[in-house]
């Protein structure tokens, strides 16, 4: 068993009770880690002998990032679109189906590669715990080796069949539900921790997507969806009420919407994806609104070709401050112990005895600069499993 | 003789004539690098013999950031005054005297590690060119210390005493004009390319402008200068009528402005500085606005600890096309070849033969995926002067 020590912390970010202020910062601090786990956190000057050694020179250091938001299974690139996009032409969700197509045709070793490009340039850049969703594939083959391909780099994979109804069952989205909820879930389930829908106009009304979570809770999957993005709808109520440990968007939200999740009391997470308003150019969701009513609210990259692809938490932490007006002790939390929340996770998105050893030092002083140094890549080092990371 | 060739390039950003559309855009193209310049620029099928290679495997090629505008020499951190500012204190530019004094105070090595910090995590970031300004000394010694420790990293310095009246100047601002065009820019000049003025209310006026600025081109120094930052004001017809070579943020501008930046036909530029409105949640300038009147436009940073404490020309380029309307490639000529004309090179912002062997390689076919990819580090491998930098 071999121990490394992490001392000369400047501010440690802890997210526990017993350092100060919501972050639980600890200053002039170490950890030590053993077998892949936090096995002790206290003042630097009392350290634990250890194995090895990593001088934090004084910086910041804070759990990896939990991003519990991402489509890293697709194929092909949507560059013109976006560009396009940018030149005025709305957001409307249609570009989807450009991705399923790409998506259908590509090989494994293509989209494996695509998958563990992405996992790894989220990994350089803080993020220890990435959710990854299927949704481009839309046949039972495809989604199932979308998942199965999604799993050789994550334990946090989310079936979403739910994603579109595919242009052969235009005409038919009850036999598409039924697919969805028969053959396909019985392929993806085994390779699937959550399941997952986009309810949204034009995507999955109400009573599809009250059928579709309900048939995952039944096959064991957690639920959580895709809601009240592009317009206000059902979808925030109705993860409430089935207990979605999330509901995604969530940037067209009635009074009653924010009642239903401060009513969850944590158990239903607000996430948000300011990413996927920045390339979109479309207004961001009121953070301010749910945190003052006592929402648990995450950020998350929403990482994907068409709406949001930046697989980068520090820049969805400066815009949730730029933004949505969250205070940057707000979004760095989110960014951490939001995202454990949202994936109903207490192991990750802390640092505290016991805890998977997945931490980041900064080339900074403080959490702050992640919103005080836009654009900047400020992670130095980051700890997977206690273990250092290679630069590329 | 040394010989380095650059070949797989999928995208060649040439900003030359030769190639396709505005940013001269060669498909398929190999760089030959001799002496620390370009040598050739051709189809990557008929390569010339080079002693050695770099295989940019397909992705985009392009000419190294200028990044026209930065203030890298100072000491201290506004970390907390910016988290103040995000929650709702206003952006007067008067923490830049917390500044001031903490440059004082410091000993030439603290500031060299600032400028050498700043200044290589520039370079990582793909900026092969960064003008410096002093302005945080704002005494005869202290702003020479500052352009010399410039120098050290840089040809494109810029004396800005002229940032603030210093405290100590307060109720006598025409002595401190006096001191500026005197003994300061005496001995600040023989380690400046050019001279500054910070023109905004609360600053320094038209008069205190224009006397300044004329006695540093008396010295030998071009003009730049700051202007209608804050509000409209007098600093942009003044910088045409002086022939300044770039008047910086233009956010406030009447149609007068904009006609005399017009008129000025690219001999001054406007340098748009979207980082700053990003870090003061203010209005953007209004690219569309200077582009459509057939204005010279420059992204640059504005890298400073108070208002804009980013380094990251490809977040800039982001935040041009989602905030300001410019087109990605509109964006990155802005970032490469605009500043080169805002600081009047020919040598830097292209990739043609007889120009400085500046360069990056991109994690990415093209370079829409700058503005397509948000936050997302997308630097692979950058050449200054020829030299492959290494990664930290
Ligand atoms: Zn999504
Ligand atoms: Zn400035």
């Amino acid at each position: 068993m071999s121990s490394l020590l992490v001392d000369n912390i400047g501010e440690l970010v802890t997210n526990a009770g017993a350092g100060d202020g919501p972050l639980g910062i600890r200053r002039n601090a170490a950890v030590l880690v053993e077998d892949g786990l936090v096995a002790w956190v206290g003042p630097n000057r009392y350290p634990p002998p250890a194995d090895r050694r990593i001088d934090a020179e004084g910086a910041a250091v804070l759990p990896g990032f939990v991003d519990s938001h991402a489509h890293l299974v697709f194929a092909g690139d949507r560059a013109a679109e976006f560009a396009a996009r940018m030149a005025g032409e709305p957001y409307t969700g249609g570009g989807i189906r450009t991705t399923v197509g790409a998506t259908r045709a590509a090989t494994d070793d293509e989209l494996r590669a695509t998958v563990r490009r992405l996992h790894g340039e989220a990994l350089r850049q803080g993020t220890t715990t990435v959710e990854i969703k299927s949704g481009y594939g839309l046949t039972v083959p495809d989604e199932t080796r979308s998942l199965r391909l999604a799993a050789e780099v994550s334990e946090e994979t989310t079936f979403l069949g739910a994603h579109l109804v595919p242009a052969e069952y235009a005409d038919r989205p009850d036999d598409y539900v039924g697919l969805v909820c028969g053959p396909m879930l019985a392929a993806a389930a085994p390779h699937a921790r959550w399941i997952d829908v986009f309810c949204e106009r034009g995507a999955f009304d109400a009573d599809h997507t009250r059928a579709i979570l309900t048939c995952g809770q039944a096959a064991g999957l957690g639920a959580r969806l895709h809601a009240n993005q592009l317009g206000q709808g059902p979808g925030v109520q109705l993860g409430v009420e089935l207990g979605a440990a999330s509901v995604d968007h969530c940037t067209h939200l009635t009074d009653a919407d924010v009642d239903a999740l401060a009513g969850a009391g944590g158990a239903t997470v607000a996430t948000l994806l300011p990413g996927a308003e920045f390339s979109t150019r479309s207004p961001y969701p009121d953070a301010r609104r749910l945190l003052d009513a006592g929402v648990t609210v995450a950020l998350a990259t929403d990482c994907n070709p068409g709406s949001s692809y930046t697989s980068s938490m520090p820049f969805c932490i400066a815009l949730a401050v730029r933004e949505m007006r969250m205070s940057p002790t707000e979004a760095v939390w989110a960014a951490t112990a939001g995202g454990a929340a949202a994936l109903r996770r207490t192991d990750v998105g802390q640092l505290t005895p016991g805890a998977r050893a997945d931490l980041m030092i900064l080339d900074a002083p403080s959490h702050l600069h992640l919103a005080y140094r836009p654009g900047v890549p400020l992670i130095r080092q980051v700890l997977h499993n206690g273990v250092p990371q290679c630069r590329p």
